[in-house]
């Protein structure tokens, strides 16, 4: 079962290369970012700027090879894809929660952005905090496991 | 520009009917699913039973036409469908953060689920409070929009 997914607009940041870009948005939610959205589905944006935080859903375009086991940045144990956020997935599907600080027609001018410079934008989402906000959560492994630098090699 | 993505798994609920779906899983939260991991991808779930919370990813697959500004179930006012959740998107992606109560190899057992059964999956995520949590986030044109009944005739 294959799914086609075209790219609505294209996310613009301050990184470009992966070693800049940050493990998480929320370890930097001071890097600004501008997403545009092409005019074509630029309508689509009514009523966006009633809303602080917005999910974004784009294209890991850069990612390379998939392993179903690794070590993510924030560990040094290996752990199942699907228990970490690490952009090399069998679907390079990326999810960001950023805050939207406004809108110019169909840009996004959006902080706490952690993807790099020309990332395909695939979907924007209102993020709800009574859908979406669950602060009781548990950490699983990224408990304690606080902001450090990206190991060296390791992609 | 266009992306492939394929199916990861398959999300089993007791939804059959749009009608039945409820408009989101945080208003039933109650209703359990199971999430089918196929075979050659189960690998990738180690250690995804640490969390409590994990996030879906998934193809709207009964989507039907795609409005750009609409109104959604929860308002009679239009708005742009990227500042809605509403299934019939430019991209059919749906996401859903849904309550974690075990693992049984291949399976996910969860609670909270408000999407069709035979979903096709793409990608699961470990949801982790310190990214995805922003309880102050401003609930944009969603304030005062309690749980309801879908408009009949609806889509």
């Amino acid at each position: 079962m294959e799914f086609k997914f075209k790219a609505i607009g294209v996310i613009h940041s301050c990184f470009t290369t992966k070693g800049e870009a940050p493990i998480q948005g929320s370890f930097h939610r001071d890097a600004n970012g501008k997403v545009e959205v092409f005019a074509e589905f630029s309508e689509g944006l009514q009523d966006i700027e009633l809303f602080s935080n917005v999910i974004l859903i784009y294209h890991f375009d850069r990612a390379s090879e998939v392993h179903l086991v690794r070590r993510p940045f924030l560990d040094d144990a290996s752990h199942g894809i699907f228990a970490t956020r690490h952009p090399c997935r069998p679907n390079g599907i990326g999810l960001s929660i950023v805050r939207l600080l406004r809108r110019e027609g169909n840009l996004l001018m959006v902080s706490g952005i952690d993807v790099l410079d020309g990332t395909p934008l695939l979907d924007i989402k209102p993020y709800v905090p009574r859908f979406d906000s669950v602060p009781e959560a548990s950490e699983g492994w990224f408990t304690g496991k606080g902001k450090r630098e990206k190991p060296a090699g390791r992609e």
